[in-house]
């Protein structure tokens, strides 16, 4: 074993023993209450806690049920893509070796994409109604602490199996490809890893956003709006597909999400530093595996320091208050980031020579491409624009998203002036809230790039996402917290526990926002390093020019794939919502022998919640193969019709474009959200604004009607949010990634075709 | 008198006199019934005709006050601006000349532009009151006929004073550079003709586009939702707002906006054709001044040509019944752009040599800039691919936009499940109808760009720019016709007389996304051609790396620049909407001595519009200047701190991400407003989408409630797509195009700064 594997093998096997150990202290929370000291207990008698289980069941079987039908179309999409992958490669590397290699990478990464998101999904709706029972029972601490854990179970053993996965792949290869010659080679095959992990991710994100917001929006439509029934009424039968919805959706595909950009950013690097530099020896390839790895083994220590931050929030500074919860959360985020500076540092210098060459993508003066020198203070600091852009982003995602700050609380008072005014700011914000982003990104990208070309953004990625068991367990603590809130709601508990698990919910959205933001923000230089690993791998020399007839015909169709992808999948949402809808009242229009429905105190009839996670399983199933195969094909069709040089404008445009509609939507989603939970929770100091469902006072009385209308509109706009910010939102950091790992993968079959200039010959 | 001359001078005196005729016409219908044959009309006795001239003076008066303050700002900022402009381009190109005569095209193609579009505005404001009454006395052929009129003077005057004034800038400045190895210089000066145009059509797009929406939301928001008024109700003040805001910023923003293409498409032509080639000397300015001055003849021609097809739309083939109002329409379009394309190929080879050779931007296999070769044909043929291509989205944007076709039908349908659903609908819509439209872009791109290069897309734009008269017509026809039918409305008119303006005004509207869709096309064209002739006037060699740091960084940022200012001028109108729906509910709540209202039949109270007038045109004076700054400067900073490099990332990204925005903004907007319509006119023959005011039947009764909803839900789409196709969308043109021709008017400083690399050096 060489420095670097002793370095990633230990802090892999430290995160799976961490994630099995939260996994046990979880478990210690038993379902039945028999024999717990209940002590502190808010329930009265144990009604509430014997409903507990059978919603637990509920929401597992709905959860398994999806996830099988899912990951069944998944797996056969691909071991079929893994055969074209194959076929394409071979033929167009000439050597069945690299097909056969690159193909196994892929279903690698496909295969432990899935696993990953299988455990997180699990141990979410395992820990989700522990949550409830915490809350209930035990407080705060205990509350927070167990939605903490469920999350970080999940961050741990994802970001562990994702490094140890790879590392065993890449050590595997190493044996076919011994020679630091061919290590071009053995990179270009492992990046493989990335594109299964995305086409995973593709799949979980694209389902999973539908899902879910198939049920959100169908119950919101009907049970809030249509018969003035709560969120999460017992006797709404769309109520348990939502909940099921958040696990699949929020946590197996975000997790899929941030796994794939993790696993190709790291192929990005490990292209980039394996592609030979035109006489010189000395490269990253010959400076030795222990350099060649410094990517990896930079995600491998973050591991370690997400592990004692989180400890440091469950045990040593533990909440206790109300107000202690989204301050604990983003004290990790911002802990872990701040760790992770030294570490980086350490492990370059540890790591990298001190000189060493990269090919680079950008042109010198007289249009020659050029060499750049890189050093570990280089490496570190490129590495360092990403951790602390990221964080920058997430903090603007919150001043955005948080009913905390002014934009969430200018459009509460424009719901005022109803919906349309709603939906109108609504938008406007979300536009307004790429500014700061996009500068930050474009400052990071200035800067890695001019420092370490393309390679630089690589590391900006990597360092962006160096935090990811952190952002991962935040990411989980928030769907296990709305389920655990849903939970409290259905079984019936007393009002304070659902006033508990709502602010644990509360703060969960907030650092979701944050989360998202890390997220698109990482994605962006994920895109651009892989864009340029495919125009290095390429060997252009003469850089990307966009101003070519091709090229830029295909920037502004690469600038329309991002609308084209969000019509289709909104389109799905809204139509799927309109089937839960129509099953919704059907049952609600259902008469018992008493001639009692539903609504009316049915003791006959029971919400059928089966039949609705049916429709939404189906729905997302159905819906879900367009948009992935628009993502995954209009490249392979540019490259293959019209050569490499539609893939470039191709890969240009879509990054740009995908950008800011990912920012401005889940933006605008997360501010419709929060407004609507502004005035619902009465936060207001504004009496026009502060919503009550039962007026007491006079003075409620008098601002009851107009109060309404406003809660109305918010409700409308969250409703509208609910797609943006779920489902076509964050996918969208799937398309600027996927399409750029496709065309990295399938470069040598691109270059093989005519010369690169496509069956269409244009030139 | 060269040849091309002897063209363009009698084009364009045809033009102004088929103007002043149309005019005449039209001055023929009274006011004041006063001696009129009456013997057709529907009005019994003569109580509305005596309301029509005082509506009509208020909705004049309201316009010129706008107007006034709006131009006096924009002449503030034209002279303040000339004055940069003089002293930036003098001190790049180092000649005291060259900033005087770019300053002074500037400064011309300014008040033309004004010129242009008061006169325009004068005549629909003019126009507007006596469709009315032809309506109402004559029938179809009258009411079409002098709308339809009211239209083409703007449409004929407009551009036969664009042409002609372009056309004495350039023989003016011919005297001063008489040589033809100094039209380089020379048209690089006439660029800022375009400059001119384009800074006051972005001043007439964002402040009217803020006006006419602040009025319409703000009155539809009282009116519809609030109050339950229809629309145009005589008792809402801010109804005579509305009617101005659709002179203001329909006819003035659009012609300002159309005329800035024109003028912009024509400097990018010109100025690449006088671009020297190295070592040829078979260029287009050694073969001439007829040569050079193709692309001004075309639009010449193209006066004639939609002068010829009018004619048979008033005369030949009049409008008799309802239906023909859009046939006659739609055949003028195609008629149009089909006998162009013989009087394009006539001109090229009459005036473009047999061959000649041309700067290129795209590059060789080997690196080298591409030395294009010309022809007539080769010209031709991508004046068609623009004029056909034009066509193609216009037609695509009335398949999603209208009723007779199922994306708004279903659109309609989706109002069922209520506003948010609708919403989501509606934008997935407007995204999806991005697709076709970016495909025949890129087709006209690409096929463009391989024949002659840059002067071929910038040939395009011309090709499509060449029906502009016939464009503009159709442009003018549909505001006159809206503002006749609430004249009709506030006049208290028999309703039938309402029947047949709204006819004419769903024909407009139709008509209308059309021409929205000719001008998104032609920007995206001229932009792009803009920005070629900004790299080729730099003599840049080695094309546009998209791979450079300063590139890349900021190619993010131009993708980002048209979603902050949708962000600006959407909160604008919701603002402006938020103030005006303040003044209205005062005067409602106001009462007199008897304590009535307004709405409750005050006979002392009167609706204050000028309050209204007041209101929105401080608004849009206030608002428009942060956007309208966004977009000149930012160009402008990027080159001066950044370099040519950020301006090229700028621009492309820009460019890309403008277009998507603006088509679907603009196509959501048409769709959820024709989806109103068909909802309350009753097109539907879906029983529960069938609205009626007053339930009448006992089918009509049953269906009420669920039509309703429908009907309430479609208005409050409507109202979110208002600031969405007539502020932000349609804006979003001029921002691209402007950036663009800023880049261009301003490259000789740019290069002048640190050799290109601008203040903050970066290389």
């Amino acid at each position: 074993m060489s420095l670097v594997d002793e370095i990633i093998v230990p802090c892999c096997a430290i995160g799976l023993l961490a994630a099995f150990a939260q996994f046990l202290i979880i478990r210690k929370i038993s379902l039945t209450p028999n024999g717990q000291d209940l002590s502190k207990s808010l329930t009265s008698g144990d009604a509430p806690e014997k409903l507990v289980p059978e919603i637990y069941a509920k929401i597992m079987d709905g959860a398994i049920q999806f996830i099988k039908v899912e990951y069944a179309i998944c797996c056969l999409f691909c071991v079929l893509f893994s055969g074209v992958i194959y076929g394409l490669v071979s033929w167009g590397t000439k050597s069945h070796t690299q097909g056969a290699l690159t193909a196994g990478a892929f279903l690698t990464g496909a295969f432990t994409s899935m696993l990953c998101g299988f455990l997180g999904m699990m141990i979410a709706t395992f820990s989700n109604a522990r949550t409830t029972l915490a809350c209930a029972h035990k407080g705060y601490t205990e509350g927070f602490n167990t939605a903490f854990r469920g999350g970080s179970v999940m961050g741990y053993a994802l970001c562990s199996l994702g490094v140890f996965v790879l590392w065993v792949l890449l050590t595997f290869y190493r044996k076919v490809y011994p020679e630091a010659d061919d290590w071009e080679i053995l990179f270009d095959c492992a990046a493989g890893y990335g594109l299964g992990g995305s086409t995973v991710a593709m799949f979980g994100r694209v389902g999973g956003g539908i899902y879910t917001k198939a049920a959100d929006v169908g119950a919101d439509l009907v049970g809030k709006v249509v018969a003035g029934l709560d969120e999460d009424d017992p006797n709404n039968p769309a109520t348990i597909a939502d909940n099921v919805g958040d696990n699949v959706g929020d946590i197996a595909g975000m997790g899929a999400d941030l796994f794939g950009s993790f696993a190709e950013s790291t192929c990005a690097a490990l292209v980039i530093a394996a592609a030979a530099v035109e006489g010189s020896n000395n490269t990253l390839s010959a400076a030795g595996w222990d350099a060649m790895l410094f990517p990896v083994a930079i995600s491998a220590a973050g591991i370690v320091i997400c592990i004692l931050c989180g400890f440091f929030a469950t045990n040593i500074s533990p909440v206790k208050v109300e107000a202690d919860i989204e301050k604990v959360l983003k004290i990790q985020m911002v802990l872990t980031a701040i760790l992770m500076l030294p570490v980086i540092y350490y492990l370059a210098v540890l790591l990298l020579p001190e000189h060493f060459r990269l090919e680079g993508v950008r042109l010198t003066e007289s249009g020659h491409q050029a060499k750049i020198h890189g050093s570990p203070f280089k490496a570190f600091i490129c590495a360092t624009m990403g951790c602390v852009g990221g964080l920058i982003i997430g903090l603007v995602t919150e001043y955005f998203t948080s009913h905390s700050f002014i934009p969430t609380r200018e459009l509460a008072s424009a719901c005022k002036f109803g919906t349309a005014v709603n939906i109108i700011q609504g938008l406007a914000l979300g536009y307004k809230s790429c500014i700061v982003p996009v500068f930050v990104l474009s400052s990071a990208i200035f800067v890695s790039f001019q420092l370490c070309d393309l390679y630089g953004i690589a590391l900006a990625a990597l360092g962006m996402l160096a935090t990811l068991s952190c952002g991962l367990t935040i990411d989980g603590f928030g769907p296990i917290s709305d389920n655990a809130g849903g939970i409290a709601e259905m079984a019936l508990f007393n009002p304070e526990v659902r006033r508990r698990t709502d602010a644990l919910d509360a703060a969960g959205n907030t650092t979701a926002a944050i989360g998202k933001g890390f997220a698109i923000g990482s994605a962006a230089l994920v895109s651009l390093a892989l864009y340029g690993a495919f125009v290095i791998r390429l060997r252009v020399k003469t850089g990307v020019n966009i101003l070519e007839p091709t090229t830029f015909a295909f920037l502004i169709i690469g600038c329309m794939i991002p609308y084209w992808f969000a019509a289709l999948t909104m389109k799905s949402v809204g139509k799927a919502a309109g089937e839960m809808v129509a099953e919704v009242q059907r049952q609600f229009s259902m008469k018992d022998s008493k001639g009692k429905t539903l609504l009316t105190g049915s003791t006959e009839l029971k919400p059928d919640s089966k039949t609705c996670i049916q429709i939404s399983t189906q729905a997302s199933i159905r819906e879900m193969v367009a948009p992935a195969c628009l993502v995954i094909l209009s490249p392979l069709a540019a490259g293959t019709f019209f050569g490499i040089q539609a893939a470039f404008g191709l890969l240009t445009g879509s990054l740009g474009s995908s950008v800011q509609l990912a920012i401005s939507m889940s933006n605008s989603g997360g501010a419709w959200d929060n407004c609507k939970k502004f005035i619902k929770n009465g936060f207001s100091d504004d009496v026009e604004l502060r919503y009550t469902k039962n007026p007491q006072t006079e003075e409620e009385k008098k601002a009851a009607p107009k109060a309404k209308e406003a809660h109305d509109a918010a409700v409308q706009g969250d409703t509208v949010g609910d797609p943006f910010k779920d489902t076509s939102g964050p996918a969208l950091n799937i398309v600027m990634k996927l399409q750029a790992i496709v065309s990295l993968v399938f470069a040598a079959y691109f270059a093989a075709i005519n010369h690169g200039h496509g069956l269409i010959q244009v030139q």
